[in-house]
C-alpha cells in the first residue's frame, strides 16, 4: 500500500474531469438516435441514458462511453488485427492517474434494497470524483467541483429513488444536475465500456502493489473486444478474461530500476495464484464471493514498463490465445 | 432472400442519414484546398466535388468520404499492420444496416444515354435515401427526409444535365440543394472509398443469403487499401480483391446457433464458386457482363459471426496473400 | 538533386499550413491542464508552451504537437499492435510535401550566441514558411502569409530574447503573433513528436535521393515510439532508431517504373552505409558530428513505394527488431 506519509499522489491544480467530460456526453445525446441508445428524463430532474437495456446501443456507444468514463481526459479507438478476435480497443490518457483512478474505476458503491429487488451498483466516471466516497481520494489528494454529476453503471435497470437521491447528495449538484449512463454486462456498449478498462485495471493493480502512483507518468494499453454472453456470470467473465489474456499495457514510470523491474514482474494476470483458467470457472469455484479471489488476478496479460529515470523497459507477461478461445465461445 | 411477411426491417424512429451527414460534408468543403479536392457550383445550383479528376485528391478525401458514403453513421480510420501491403482502413459503424444498406451502398442507377456518350454511374450515399428508388428501401421500411441530397459517384466525369435534374427531382430538393463527391475508380481517393465498403459488402451478401438483417446488431471491418491500377480493369480489380482476399469482417446477430453457424460459413468470398483468382480475371473471362459472376463472391475474405443469443461465435475464410500479391501489381 | 529547370515543385494555390494549424493549437491551450503542459506569456506578447521542461506533458500531447508540426494537414493516430513495442504511431497526410517538408520538418536554424550558454534550436511547424529562410522552400515555391507564428522547438529551455526577436521579423508577424511549443528530446511529447516525423524523413530521404518532389502524390507511414532515455544521446539516438528499424512508409508516386524501382531499392535505412548498429553508436564514432554521417541513413526501416502511373508496387527493408531491442533499452 501506498505509505500516506508520502503525501497526496496529486499536487497543485488538476484538471476536472467533470468539466472535460462535458463535451462528450452531449455528443452522446445529440447523437442518441445514431447510436440507438435513448435518452430518458430523470424523476425530478436530470438525464438517464439506455445504452442497452431497451435499444440496442453498440460498440460504437460503448467507445464514446469509455471515454466518458475517463472523464474526457482520454481517447479510446478501434482498430483491427489479423487475429483470432480481430477488433481491439486502445485506450490512451492524457492523465492516466485521474482518468482511470479518479474517474473510470468503477469504485462508488450504489447499492440499495436487499433480496430479490436489491439494486446492486458500481458507479463509475466522472461523478465519483464530486462525492469522493472512497478512501482512494484521500490518497490520490483529488476532489472535483463540475456542477453536473456523470455517472456509468453496469446495470439492468434504472436506479431506485433512494439512489438517485444519494447520488444528487453526494455529488452536491443541482436535481437536473446527473446524467447516468446504463451498460449491462450483455450488452455490446457494456462489453466495450469494460474490455476498455484495461489501462484502469493495470493501473489498479500498480496501486494495489504498493507502487507509488506519484511515480506513474504515463501509459497506454489495448485489449480484443470479447463477444458478449447472454448469461450475466459469462458476459462478466468474459470481458475480465478479454484483459487477462489479451490485454497488453506500457507503462511509463520514474523510479528506481530494481522497482520497475518488480512491478513488471508483478504486473501481469499470470502473476497471481489465480491465473489459468477463464475468469467465470474462478468466480464460479469460490461460489462469487469476489473478495475470496486473489486481487492480483485483476491484470492485463502483457505488459511492458519503461523506466524514464533510466531508459529501461522491463517486460512481463504473454498474450494467452488459448484461454482467450475458451472463454469466447468458439463455436464449431 | 428476405420474405416480406416479416415486415420491413427498421421499425420505430430512425436516425437521419442526411441530416447526420451534413457536418462531414461541410468540413470536406471547409478542408478543400488541404485535400487537394475541388468544389465547383453545379450548373443551376448546389455543388460538386471533384476527388481525384482534374485534381490529386488522396486516401484521407477517401476517408473522409467513405464516412460520408455512410451518411455520419460511422467511422473510417487508418492504422497500419506489419503486413505485407501496411495501410488498413477499419470501419465501425453506429448502426450497419442503416449506414452501409441505406446509404454507402452503390445501388441508385443513375446511367443515361447510349454508346460512347453514355453515362455510367451508380449512386452511393445519404442522396439514396431520398429517392428510395431500389426495391431494397421497402424491404428496410428506411426513408430519408433530410432537405439536401449528398451523392458520391465512382465517375470521371461530371454527369449530365439529365442526370442532374434526375437527382433532383428523385430526391425532392431545392434546385441547390445537392453536392455530388466524384471519385473515379483509378484515384486514390477512389480506392479508398471503395475498400472502405468491406463492411457495406458483409452486409450485402448477408442479405443476398437470405439471412434477416433484423437479426444484424452491429459489425465492424477492416481491409488493406490496395494500390490504384492507372486501367479501369485493374483498378476496379483490385478494390474487389482488397475485399475478396484481405478483408475481414465481423458481425453481431442475434438468431439460433445453427443460422449463425451456416452464415458465417455461406458469408466468406472463399464459399464461393468463383473464388481463387483475382477479379479482374474472372470479370474478363465473363465478357465483362456482371450478371454471369457468382453474387457469393463479392465478400470479405475472413468471417466471425458472434452470436448475441447464446454467446457462441463462428469463423470461416481467410485471409489470402498470395492472390493479394498477384492482383496488387507487385514488381520486382 | 532536384534540377530546378522543372520549375517549383507546388504550382497554383497551396493550403496554408499557418491557417490550417490554429484550431489544433487553439485546442492544445484549451486542454493543457488535462495534456499536463503550461503555456505561458512569451516576454513582450505571445505564447510559450511547456510540454516537458517543467511539467510531464505525455504521449497525447506529443500526438497532438506532432499534427500541430504538420500544419493541420495530416493526422497522427496511435494503436497497438501484438509486437515487442506494442504502442505504434501512424501519420497520414493530406498533402505530404506541404505537410512534411513546407511545415514538419526541423531546418530552420534558430540557434544563438556560443559556448556553453549557446541556445540550439532547429525550428520545426507552420511557422518555418512564414520565414522561408531556408533553400528547400525556393524549390518548393511555398510561402506561407498566415498572421500567427506557430514553431515547434525540440529544446530544454526558452529561446533567448534574440532568437524571439528574429522569429518575429523573420516571420513578419505582430509581436503576439507567436506561439513556441516545447519538447525536450527526453520528454514523453518530444519523443513521440520526433518519431511522429517517419513520413517526413521518409520524404526528407526521397528529395536528397533527387526524386523530383513533384511526382510524389501521397503517402502514410508508422513507427514504434521509442522509451524515452535520460541522457540526450541514447534518447536522440532512440527516436532515430525507431524509424530507421522500425518505421514503415508507404509512398505513392507518378513516374516511371524504372525510377519508382530505384527508389524504393534506395530508400530503406538499410541502404546507407552507416545502417547496423544504433545511432547512438554511429554519432558518437563520428565525434557528434552530424554532417560525417551518410545523409542516406535518415530513412524508414521498411517501404513500399506504389506507382500511379503503371500499378506496380516496389517494396525494399525490413523491420529489425533485433537493433530497435538493442537500442531501446531492454532491462533484464
Amino acid at each position: 500500500m501506498s505509505s500516506p506519509e508520502h503525501g497526496p499522489v496529486l499536487t497543485g491544480a488538476q484538471p476536472s474531469v467533470g468539466k472535460h467530460v462535458m463535451a462528450l456526453v452531449e455528443g452522446l445525446v445529440r447523437d442518441a438516435d445514431a447510436l440507438r441508445i435513448k435518452v430518458d428524463a430523470l424523476p425530478g430532474g436530470g438525464r438517464v441514458i439506455d445504452a442497452g437495456i431497451n435499444v440496442p446501443g453498440g460498440i460504437e456507444a460503448g467507445r464514446r462511453i469509455t471515454e466518458i468514463c475517463m472523464g474526457g481526459l482520454g481517447t479510446a479507438t478501434f482498430n483491427t488485427r489479423e487475429a483470432h478476435w480481430p477488433l481491439i480497443i486502445n485506450v490512451h490518457s492524457t492523465h492516466p492517474v485521474v482518468a482511470c483512478l479518479a474517474s473510470q474505476y468503477a469504485g462508488w458503491s450504489l447499492s440499495h434494497g436487499e433480496g430479490k429487488d436489491a439494486f446492486h451498483a458500481l458507479g463509475s466516471g466522472p461523478g465519483r470524483a464530486l462525492a469522493v466516497k472512497e478512501p482512494l481520494y484521500k490518497e490520490l489528494g483529488y476532489k472535483d467541483d463540475a456542477q453536473h454529476a456523470v455517472l456509468v453503471l453496469e446495470v439492468d435497470r434504472q436506479p431506485p429513488a433512494e439512489v438517485l437521491a444519494k447520488i444528487r447528495r453526494d455529488c452536491n449538484v443541482p436535481d437536473d444536475g446527473v446524467t447516468l449512463i446504463l451498460t449491462p454486462t450483455r450488452s455490446l456498449a457494456g462489453t466495450v465500456q469494460v474490455v476498455g478498462r484495461v489501462l484502469e485495471v493495470a493501473l489498479h493493480k500498480v496501486h494495489a502493489l504498493g507502487f507509488p502512483l506519484q511515480q506513474i507518468v504515463d501509459g497506454s494499453a489495448s485489449a480484443p473486444i470479447a463477444p458478449p454472453a447472454p448469461d450475466f456470470l459469462n458476459a462478466m467473465g468474459r470481458t475480465n478474461d478479454a484483459i487477462l489474456f489479451g490485454g497488453v499495457a506500457q507503462l511509463y514510470v520514474d523510479c528506481e530500476d530494481d522497482a520497475a523491474a518488480d512491478l513488471a514482474q508483478k504486473l501481469p494476470s499470470s502473476a497471481s495464484r489465480d491465473y489459468g483458467r477463464p475468469f467465470a470457472e474462478v468466480f464460479k469455484e469460490v461460489k462469487y464471493d469476489f473478495y475470496k479471489i486473489d486481487p492480483m488476478l485483476f491484470a492485463p496479460a502483457r505488459v511492458v514498463v519503461s523506466n524514464l529515470r533510466t531508459g529501461k523497459s522491463f517486460r512481463a507477461g504473454q498474450i494467452n490465445t488459448e484461454l482467450l478461445a475458451k472463454s469466447f465461445g468458439e463455436g464449431k
